[in-house]
């Protein structure tokens, strides 16, 4: 069951990966689940949240508590030989944003 | 097909809006499709990006030159319209976050 990230208060740290796919799949949904469970490991992670729709676009954000936080994720290992697999094999285009977020507004219905 | 923003240099502003959708489908992708028609009318528009995913978890993140651009199309009364129906009818639970983007990176494979 799909869930959204339960973040603290703002501020706070979003990345936010857009990306369009190769037809490549090989070893992509393996390394992608693979990459979730690593980063919800890393000191600073706040959450997740995923999607690809069916036009092949993707969009993941990851929610951290700071900028050292994103910069020690950025420079796990076995984060960086599954970054060198995407640019090589997984996809077409992206691109990374790192955005601080200011404010949220969160419903649910009851 | 499908196709990634295209922003300009940083800083600009993100509005990352995730959502888990109710069963109800009736006037939901009308909808959906007429506020993407009509946030890219705005002034201080840059782009958006959306999809949503097999689970049901959807993410659309739209681009904005400033925060007032996006306050503007907050006020927007078809619009607030959609949310208002969003609220009643569409969505199960929804997020939503204001970041400033602070740095981005771009991949696009030749």
């Amino acid at each position: 069951m799909a869930e959204l990230a339960a973040t603290p208060t703002p501020p706070y740290w979003a990345v936010v990966f857009t990306s369009l796919r190769t037809s490549v799949e090989e070893g992509y949904a393996l390394t992608a689940d693979r990459m979730v469970e690593l980063a919800a490991q890393q000191p600073g992670y706040l959450g997740i949240e995923s999607a690809r729709g069916a036009d092949g676009l993707g969009i993941t954000v990851s929610y951290w508590s700071s900028l050292e936080a994103i910069a020690a994720w950025k420079a796990v290992a076995e984060h960086g030989v599954a970054q060198r697999a995407g640019f090589q094999r997984w996809y077409r285009a992206f691109t990374t944003r790192v955005a601080r977020v200011e404010r949220d507004n969160h419903f649910e219905r009851r």
